[in-house]
């Protein structure tokens, strides 16, 4: 039995309590709950029988916090409590016959990582990267992240098992009746930023009760492809008994309802037994899989703020340097405030999105960019584009972002796509795809669709969604080549009509040598928005081209009522409408 | 013989000059040339056996100045004058036994007409209605009207002839070298009109010799479909000696290469004689009749500006008492000059067109539409939109315009189309159809389109040229109407992609009862534009507006090199007023 066998069961059943199981047997208080494994290994073997004889098709070991931080001072390498641990769980399997998969259990390091603490991402990959290793070399069959609120730390921790085994990995974040994790991470940035990085199943654990569940469990399958777990506390802890407030037979029925939603992985957490186990797994019995049949729209994020591309969303283009003496001074003196600042103030003046350009030949783009990109995603929640055309620069900051972010760019040329392209998949970002290759621009909207027809093919074949693909059929300027206007906003509409796939465009070089540039970036930004443009890159510190976005909104019927407009612009709607277009006046 | 048989010649010959052969004959200083056909019928007799002899296919009678104005001391009446004189050139025919037709010859009446002069053009009308009604019951194979200046008196001599007679009528005016008439009438003016009001033929006679006439042809032939005629003087006069400086010869030649720019009906008009019709016959010989194979643009004018609808074109919509207390007073106590102010305030904010309402209950539309045109278009020459559901109003309008204006509006109604339709035809506009019918305003795109398809189906019924049908998809207002917004917009690149015809759309009632109305005009602007607006109905005294149609023309490469778009805006910082007026919300 394999995970991906397991996966064609109805349900699959993880599970319960470990370390109420341990305090149970006798575990003495302040002991490190991992080196019992060493200390008492019958007392781990009797557990994970009993998870097994109450039909748990996976166990976890008891590895939660088998990190070298939690661990360092218990006598034991993590290496020896995990190979014990792993050991022990397989040993029960073995002894009881059944074919029961190991899941490696990791949990949080106990160490807020940078910017809120001092432990760096890096850091933070290479504890979890040590569990993992360990863990395969014991013969865990998955790996099983838990009980994380901080998705920088779940990402470390999933990347480390992605980068360092082929193991099956599922994945589960603690969330707080607010629909956030402790650090703030949403459901769904969870669920964008996690299915995009790999992992096999994701979820939700601890913290909750099964009922309390349902709300997240409900945003959840509206933001993720995979199967989706619960493996929720006993209810909420008895503010007078500290014990939890729901019976085997009602957290059965609560997780029935969860399957209901589209569960396919149920277990138990804080306050659960094998009787939780035995309860749900009969519980479950008449009911069948609600797969969730969605299509996860185009959308990026930061941990705590997803950014769904289904409106017109700006991206900022001030943090680049081309043009800019102040900016590349700011670059060349690593002046971070300076960046920041044009950072921050895009954000204040509405950018969705904020492009990162960072390359300036005396400097190492590399460092710079992810000394940036950590810098920004400690002072912003805005979801961030990385741009740059060295793949080993895309690769580093693609690893630091936490969230899903947008790589700018990739273009027609065969070398390029197939060196972007995979590292684009392995990290779960979206992609611009520019409309030129080694030849160069070219004239017609024919021939860039044809380009961007390629790349959208080609991300496909690399696994990349559809929806992941932003395709930039680039701006000229109108100074130099005026015909290519009108050419560049039908190729705009024939991409987006024909291969329906999001517009990303930078609108600023359209007047480029002109006089009144706003006035023209402003037409030209309108039209390429009824043309089809998503994702301009424009500056937002502009308050005409924000305007002219903010029209296009209400015009569109994305803002629906003109609610937004209104409350910004200040008017008051007037009572009676005129409804008559035969009658084209203003009022005076 | 009829004159459209004899259009089926490869050329038509015209006569010669008639005062110069009667001054030879003997007529007396002074005498009222007309006067000659009944004291000297047999100078007349000869004259025109000359012609017809020197193988003129048409002869005109002596009958240039037979109006009761120019005649009213002669001793002889119009009628007597006409009879005379038809009579005579029929005779002449008859005695030589060919088919030479006989044209009615109607000259200019000798006195200004108004705003310049003080006759009016009903006034005008009547005189020439006077000549033709004699000419047809003497028996007068065609009209020919000739060597007119004023494309107003051309037109009312031009609607005189179609409303007292079915006879052929054959139109020509007479231009400087500078390509316009004494009263600054353009050949694309005279062009566009005549043929709208259904002249036979039309062309350029006397003034110029058939050498200078060859640049005015040529810019003739790109005007018109109908058979375009030259009846130039033997050459330019000679200073010295007064008389005209080339032979029959040279002007036979000169002739030939006209016909090869297109002209198929050809004559003489001051310096020439019989020997000059005979050459030209003769020069004629191996020559093919050279038809234009033109495509007429959309287009209107005044007499002495067209604009073609091959660029965004802006209508100023504030000649309209629509919502409007000052110009609701205007009209009620007759203040022209407010009304002419708002016209011209337009006309100098870059109004191509102006659309001309001046609808109240209160007063007289007919006559205040009559009286507010003809003030109209002698203050500015920009060409007017005739705005009324009044088929009344329209055609009083229509019969006074000087040009070829549009009317504003039919719609899907049968009775509506079939009542309003044959009026556009018969005065030659152009014509808005508004995408509604009798069930009111249609939701959907398509519904509009297939109202737009029935109007312009409807029109080229009853003879209108697609290129002459604008089509009105109708802006509801954001506000009460969100949805609708967008679906005008896919009607207006539905009817412009597959009907092919120009569009028309009121901008300004798209943000009633919102704030930052400016702000939400002119995206809307600039989107309609995007999806084929060819005539904004705006006030082009917002700036904004303008300035986004100015900067749409350079994008659409329609202002070639932003040519136009530099010497406006080139030293201007930002020629957009902040349209944001929430913009201390977007400080920092
Ligand atoms: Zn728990
Ligand atoms: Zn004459
Ligand atoms: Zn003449």
């Amino acid at each position: 039995m394999d995970f991906k066998t397991l996966l064609q069961k109805e349900f699959i059943i993880l599970d319960g309590a470990m370390g109420t199981m341990l305090q149970k047997k006798g575990m003495p208080l302040g002991a490190v709950p991992e080196t019992m494994c060493l200390e008492h290994p019958e007392w781990l073997l009797d557990i994970h029988k009993q998870y097994i004889t109450a039909s748990s098709d996976i166990i976890y070991t008891n590895t939660f916090g088998a990190n070298s931080y939690k661990t360092k001072n218990c006598g034991y390498t993590v290496e020896q409590l995990i190979s014990a641990a792993v050991g022990l769980a397989k040993q029960a399997v073995t002894e009881l016959g059944t074919d029961t998969l190991v899941g490696l259990d990791v949990g949080p390091i106990g160490q807020l990582l940078e910017p809120t603490g001092t432990l760096s991402f890096e850091d933070a990959y290479e504890l979890f990267a040590q569990q993992v290793r360990a863990g395969v070399a014991a013969g865990a069959d998955l790996v099983a992240i838990e009980t994380m609120t901080d998705l920088y730390e779940m990402k470390a921790a999933l990347l480390a098992v992605k980068e360092n085994c082929t193991l099956p990995v599922v994945c589960t974040m603690t969330f707080e009746q607010t629909g956030r994790t402790f650090t703030g991470c949403a459901v769904s940035a969870m669920a964008l930023t996690l299915e995009g990085l790999g992992a096999d199943a994701i979820g939700i654990n601890c913290s909750l009760g099964p009922k309390e569940l349902a709300p997240l469990i409900e945003e959840l399958r509206q933001w993720t492809t995979l199967p989706i777990i619960a493996k929720p506390n006993a209810g909420l802890p008895d503010p007078n008994s500290d014990s939890y407030d729901i019976t085997p037979a009602e957290f059965a029925n609560n997780m029935a309802q969860l399957a209901k939603l589209g569960v396919k992985i149920l277990g138990g957490c804080c306050g659960t037994n094998p009787n939780y186990i035995t309860e749900l797994k009969q519980g479950l019995q008449g009911y069948t899989y609600n797969k969730p049949n969605v299509q996860i729209p185009a959308a990026v994020c930061s941990a705590s703020k997803v950014v769904p591309i289904n409106r017109v969303r700006i991206i900022g283009e001030r943090i680049n340097p081309t043009g800019k003496k102040l900016f590349k001074e700011a670059l060349k003196n690593q002046d971070l405030d300076y960046i920041l600042t044009q950072g921050l103030e895009q954000c204040q003046a509405g950018a969705d999105i904020l492009d990162v350009n960072v390359g300036l030949p005396e400097i190492d783009e590399q460092k710079m960019m992810v000394k940036v990109l950590k810098a920004l995603q400690g002072v912003t929640d805005t979801p961030l584009q990385i741009d740059s055309s060295s793949p080993a620069v895309l690769t580093a900051a693609l690893k630091v972002y936490n969230g899903k972010p947008i790589v700018n760019s990739v273009n027609g040329d065969d070398e390029v796509l197939d060196t972007v392209l995979p590292v684009v998949k392995k990290y779960g970002a979206a992609v611009v795809g520019l409309t030129l290759d080694k030849r160069g621009i070219l004239k017609t909207a024919q021939e860039r669709f044809e380009i961007a027809k390629k790349i959208v093919d080609r991300a496909i074949s690399y696994g990349i969604r559809k929806e992941d693909v932003y395709i930039d059929c680039l701006t000229l300027t109108a100074s130099a080549e005026q015909q290519a206007v009108m050419e560049t906003l039908k190729a705009v509409r024939m991409v987006k009509e024909n291969l329906g796939v999001k517009i990303v465009l930078g609108v600023s070089n359209i007047s480029f040598g002109l006089p009144a540039r706003e006035l023209i970036n402003q037409t030209f930004l309108t039209l390429a928005m009824g043309a089809g443009l998503d994702l301009p890159i424009i500056n937002p510190n502009v308050t005409s081209m924000v305007a002219a976005i903010r029209a296009y909104s209400l015009l569109s019927c994305t803002d629906k009522n003109a609610t937004e407009f209104v409350s910004l612009y200040g008017g008051i709607a007037s009572p009676t409408p005129k409804t008559d277009p035969t009658q084209n006046q203003m009022e005076l």
